[in-house]
């Protein structure tokens, strides 16, 4: 799945700026893809872009309209319809990361089936994949893993891939999400994928590559999630890291989603990771540690991220207060 | 997913009785749900059953036709669409657990609607499910995991349920692939179902149940193999199993289907299975060791089964050979 760029991004009736994060994502992480925004008249977000119609947007340039606001439930909207019909009419093609499937709106399908465009329901893979062979790839890979879902994972390995271009390293961020996968144009959705085909579908992801190209691979869920941790172990045995970045929210009480659960020591995840990991690369370790302390003021939180370091012997940062340098240093 | 018993067992042209061997298991541990068997003119596989055509099997009662027979790439042959067609017409539903999908045939497909017949194609399951709670269920639950895909966890957990129905224990075999499911007539085919879903798929199978209820849970794959570790991990996260029972082939030298993959040691098995298991049951223990000892003579099998008894301190069976009494006494 390829996502041609670049975008008008669609903000819809987004309730505030949290409802348009998968926007502010793609604007934060890829603005040379963004020509510009659409919102409607009660939309609450504002990601920092032109205000466009679509005409002016295809005027720009743009290719995809890409629908960056997720309402409650993961539905597309009847009001957004007209938006959607008028971008297909004049030559876009259409990405959402929501539940709801878009060829699955009988309008917007048969439109799309008329003039040519493709849509992009990125949640739902579309390829079909090979059962992972688990057999040795060429390259460097990096994976960050987490003691809970929704941790960091995904801004950790943005900010890998773009500290290393930075630095002049052939690095590529590889997306198994569906906020990923819009913000970097392709990818695969690796919940959504039948779970015969987990470590297949993220071996196909990272494929051999020369020896000094590194692929940051998004992380997902947690080896200590009830409800994920298949996914989790999936992704650990087809990434075959050579390196792990252990992801944490260091006022988290419990896993999220399952109040009943609370959050695991990071050294026993450590541990657990490094375990699952070796299956497929015996040579793994761990880079550092990347601490979400977005809920902690910055004295408490530079004073966590020491402690760690000395507790693990290993760089301890906030890719969002810090950066990722101290990894990098690690890494190159 | 509850398919409709009596059945009229379709052999179709099996090259041998491998071929057959859906067929066999059915009539191996559920007899009294087979009415007959039906033989392509070049099948060289018998079940022991009476052959019958369609008509004869309506006659004696049958309800479905469950394809009992597998052939190179599990597709649905041209040559047995006549018989399939036949068994719509005279008032059959059709089963299969074959990667093609009946329901993927245009006119069995249309057939089927136009009178009212069910195709269960058990390896696609049709329910959606929800993401894995983690809470605990009452009831209990006898889960069997491996070193290996392939080495006899459902066999164990068919004997097991025999086993307990003898001593008059209330006991459900739950099916997770699609020969345990062509056998039981219902269940999930658990590396079918999309990836966000194993842990819940498998609560969903053996739900809250009276305090001495048993389920015994078809256990999936292996931890140690690269391509399937996900689906395993899932599953025994949502056994949430109070008993886990090791199976092992001890003759096999690599990992089914990834030869560059060496089989695990017992005792590391069962450790990263217990580990994996605590976090959703911390009470949950070994009861015991399956081993597959088919490829040993008698003498060494014996032996075999008294040195892993010494070893870890548990009963060690062959289903096949000594049967699984000695589970049982620790189970009930």
């Amino acid at each position: 799945m390829s996502i041609k760029a670049p975008y008008l991004l669609f903000l819809g009736d987004a309730a505030d700026a949290l409802a348009a994060k998968v926007a502010q994502g793609i604007v934060d992480w890829r603005p040379q893809n963004c020509v510009g925004q659409l919102r409607l008249a009660n939309c609450n977000a504002d990601c920092g872009l032109t205000d466009q119609t679509v005409e002016e947007a295809v005027a720009a340039g743009a290719q995809t309209l890409v629908i960056g606001v997720a309402n409650r439930g993961g539905v597309i909207a009847d009001s957004w319809i007209e938006v959607l019909m008028s971008a297909l009419d004049q030559g876009l093609d259409i990405a959402a990361g929501l539940h709801n499937r878009l060829s699955d709106v009988p309008e917007l399908a048969a439109k799309a089936a008329a003039l040519g465009r493709t849509l992009h329901d990125v949640r739902h893979p579309s390829e079909s994949f090979s059962v992972g062979s688990g057999i040795k790839r060429s390259g460097k890979r990096i994976l960050p893993v987490g003691t809970d879902c929704s941790c960091g994972k995904m801004y950790t390995a943005l900010a890998l891939e773009k500290a290393m271009h930075d630095r002049g390293a052939d690095a590529d961020f590889r997306a198994t999400g569906q906020t990923g996968i819009l913000i970097c144009g392709s990818g695969v959705s690796i919940d959504a994928v039948v779970s015969d085909f987990i470590s297949g579908a993220t071996e196909s992801l990272a494929p051999e590559a020369a020896a000094d190209h590194w692929d940051i691979i998004e992380g997902q869920g947690s080896l200590f999630h009830p409800s994920f941790a298949g996914v989790t172990t999936g992704l650990i045995h087809g990434a075959q890291a050579d390196y792990l970045v252990l992801c944490h929210e260091p006022t988290r009480t419990h896993m999220r989603g399952v109040p009943h659960y609370p959050i695991p020591q990071i050294k026993d995840c450590m541990e657990a990771c490094l375990q699952t990991a070796r299956l497929t690369n015996p040579d793994v370790k761990f880079a550092g540690l990347s601490i979400n302390t977005k809920a902690l003021n910055e004295e408490d939180a530079l004073a966590l991220l020491a402690e760690l370091e000395a507790e693990y012997g290993l760089p301890a940062v906030d890719p969002f207060r810090t950066g990722v340098d101290k990894l990098i240093d690690a890494l190159l």
